[in-house]
């Protein structure tokens, strides 16, 4: 940025840059093992996950509604019905259809776009993304790397400074 | 439900079902102040919202990417090239958007139906609808009244066993 952009807060720009009120975040590699991603969200009990690329950049992110989509198989996504009649069996041992894949493997082709703000985005161009793009989280990106991430819990306390 | 559905858990029905993971959760009144629901988000990290009637049942679920929404002015929403032009002043005041509003006057119309399952859904029934309706939280009913709430990363860990 800038060095308007700093973290001074000069009087004449007060306004809250998205670099400020980004977070430190699990994230996963898009290599990585599906059911250690989902351990991950679950015992953290996240709102979703930053998937990067084999250099380390943002490749997208999983809002924990997607990833609840890991456990469900393919016959019940396709027609929601037979999730009713799955025998116990199947719905015991969910977690087994995660075994050995990558989160490359099981990663919805509709969320590979991220959801991504630059460092000096305002609070209100995060908060209009992730309106728009109903995620969880948005990944703030300084000189192309990620630099952390947003939920939209912690966009609230920053704009209603709770 | 059924005598078969109790919490004995007996060895013929092993599954879980929706009740037994369902936790309690804060509500909201549909009628309440917009500014406190998402104070009350913001403070507790929470991934939603469910909203309740005036006879206290569930009326809508509303994610934390859509309670961000309160404070994007509309003509933001409409346009969102508009958001990086706002004046400091219109950003530092987005909390005043919500002042004197209420959760109805500002739940977006698409929300209306409620992600609710019934409190003897599978884990696998409440996975599919979660990640159809990309829902952080499935709301759960038994006899018509709200029952507890179901958050995805709850789900995860009841299915991985964490």
């Amino acid at each position: 940025g800038q060095s308007t952009h700093g973290r001074g807060h000069p009087p004449y720009r007060r306004r809250v840059q998205a670099e400020q009120i980004a977070e430190e975040f699990p994230v996963v590699a898009i290599d990585s093992d599906a059911l250690a991603a989902a351990r991950l969200l679950a015992e953290h009990r996240l709102p979703g996950i930053v998937v990067t690329d084999a250099a380390g950049k943002p490749y997208a992110v999983l809002p924990a509604s997607q990833v609840v989509r890991f456990i469900v198989p393919g016959y019940v996504q396709d027609d929601p019905s037979l999730a009713g009649v799955l025998s116990e069996t199947v719905a015991d041992r969910s977690a087994e259809k995660l075994r050995g894949k990558t989160v490359r493997d099981v990663l919805p082709e509709h969320l590979r776009d991220v959801p991504a703000a630059d460092a000096d985005a305002t609070v209100i161009e995060v908060a209009a993304m992730m309106a728009r793009l109903h995620s969880p989280l948005i990944a703030v990106v300084k000189d192309g790397e990620l630099h952390g991430v947003i939920t939209a819990s912690r966009l609230l306390a920053a704009a209603l400074r709770v």
